[in-house]
């Protein structure tokens, strides 16, 4: 048996060492060098091509090596008796919380402002208004949405959330279903998407959304770049519907140097770095569901295919 | 009986607005207009000029209008009887949290460099340390140092704290005293002043301090412009013993056009916004200390004279 890495663009040496770690005895192998595909049970992938996941005839489960699982659900070529899972960490939790943290922050206390006016050799102060007037919207209430709303509201801005079924949070205004969408956006101006990419969620950051946000209005986008309708922000931007937008992920990666996000001054851009898998924080989790995959064991962070999450 | 306000550059109408919804009977003054002196009894400061204090022979009390008195310690002309108190808000706490908690995940995040990256278009992922790997060091654990600390362990920071009498707190180191200073200094990278500005701590960011520090090293300052010794970080940085400084606050404000800090391009400029007293939130408190400065009770919110803070 053997476990198999797929990731194309990943040097994954380090990913093979950290599993060593936990149990020096697996046998970790590295697409595109697999020398018996039938011992291959267990596959982990990040962006896997096409026609991969399809070779190897004894898969029992596949493991997103992030926290998003989209690429799998979308893959054609993995065969539907195939399980789903992700990894989930405290790592990855921790650097989402700063990462949104710091960017409502740089909103709020006008940040970009000053560091491009210091480049300018201008002094020139802004109003900033209390972090209790600021009302964030949390766009999926999941492993990630949920410790990021607590963590604003603990910092002291107003917090709403969103999510498929009801939740109870405290500190936290909470919203679920597509019906209450609408009064969600009505109390919400930095609106922060954190949603999984499914057949519901794809495109949902458009026009009709960000017309109902509270204005000034703000879009921070650390989900999946599809969740967001470029031209529809572009719109909205050039009409000041929106005053700005933070996007850490986008349809293509890097972002096309063509792109007209790029010419927007209003939009800031961070390379898909909102919140990185470190290999020895999951190594273990990875090999636990590998062996339970083998063992016929429920898997850890499984993820539904019905729900697409 | 009055209450006078001295305070050149701001607008004050705001402040007498908010002194009279406290209290609609208080007979409330703004220098320069004052009609009898003889009845002036409380005066409320920032940055008075000289020879103003020592015109108004019934003073018993003056009050900062903010967090900081150096300016009403220094002042030659405030006649010695003359109590001095100070403003301590809620509000002002708040946005000094944000302020140092945003300028921390901008450092430990690389936003400078996305900021900047973006407007030359460019796609360029950084790595960036846990933020249990970063050992921030607050000089300073009084009104607003004690709150920072607090704030920046709760999100998740390695957080060392250091004053002139030993503290005990929740989850922050702790050093005090001059001995104390070195084991502080090499445990820090990010080095934060909240310091009042006294004899002793006029200067005490200096080459000395700076040489001690943990690489790469950031400076933080928030307190006042006479505690950081401008060519010492000049130097620091050219000779990348420092890697870079967030400041907010300056010997000379507006910072002179001519001044080496605009060239640098890892010193961050806000011109003095970290915290800024709100009228509304403080009226209460100066009301409320100018009536126990007539009645001869204690003030809230004394500065010692023999501390300097
Ligand atoms: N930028 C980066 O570096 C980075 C890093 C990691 C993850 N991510 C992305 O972050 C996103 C969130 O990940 P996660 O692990 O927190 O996801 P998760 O645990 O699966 O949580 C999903 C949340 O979204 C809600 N949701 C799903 N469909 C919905 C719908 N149709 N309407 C309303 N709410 C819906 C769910 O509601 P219920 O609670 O009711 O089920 C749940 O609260 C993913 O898109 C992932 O790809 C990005
Ligand atoms: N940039 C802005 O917008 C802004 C806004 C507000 C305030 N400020 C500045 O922020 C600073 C802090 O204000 P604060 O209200 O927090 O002051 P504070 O309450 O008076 O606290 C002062 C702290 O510094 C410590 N300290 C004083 N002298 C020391 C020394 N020689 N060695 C070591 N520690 C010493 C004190 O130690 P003990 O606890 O042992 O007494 C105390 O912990 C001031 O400089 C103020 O002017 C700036």
């Amino acid at each position: 048996m053997s476990l198999l890495f797929v990731a194309p663009d990943r040097g994954l040496s380090s990913w093979k060492d950290a599993i060593h770690e936990v149990d020096p005895n697996l046998d970790v192998e590295i697409w595109p060098q697999v020398d018996t595909p039938k011992r291959v049970q267990f596959a982990v992938c990040w962006n896997q091509p096409k026609h991969v996941l399809d070779s190897y005839p004894n898969l029992k489960a596949v493991s997103s090596l992030g926290a998003g699982a989209d690429h799998l659900l979308e893959d054609e070529f993995l065969p539907e008796d195939v399980e789903i899972c992700r990894v989930v960490s405290h790592s990855l939790v921790q650097q989402m919380k700063e990462y949104v943290l710091g960017t409502v922050i740089n909103i709020q206390r006008n940040f970009v402002h000053y560091i491009r006016q210091k480049d300018e050799q201008n002094w020139q102060p802004h109003n900033h208004p209390l972090a209790s007037d600021v009302h964030i919207g949390i766009m999926g209430l999941g492993e990630l949405g949920l410790p990021v709303a607590k963590q604003l509201s603990q910092v002291g801005y107003h917090v709403n959330g969103w999510s498929r079924t009801s939740k109870d949070i405290d500190g936290v205004t909470t919203f679920s279903g597509k019906e209450q969408l609408a009064p969600f956006l009505q109390q919400t101006q930095i609106l922060v998407c954190l949603l999984p990419l499914t057949n519901e969620t794809e495109g949902i950051l458009d026009l009709e959304v960000f017309k109902r946000l509270q204005s000034p209005s703000w879009i921070i986008n650390v989900a999946r770049g599809e969740h967001l309708v470029d031209e529809d922000l572009i719109y909205a931007l050039d009409s000041d519907l929106v005053k700005g937008a933070w996007l850490d992920v986008f349809s293509e990666e890097p972002l096309p140097d063509r792109h007209a996000f790029w010419n927007r001054s209003n939009i800031m851009i961070t390379p898909h770095i909102a919140s990185i898998t470190q290999p020895s924080e999951v190594a273990d989790q990875i090999v636990d569901n590998y062996k339970r995959a083998l063992s016929g064991m429920e898997l850890n962070h499984k993820v539904e295919r019905e729900l697409g999450y």
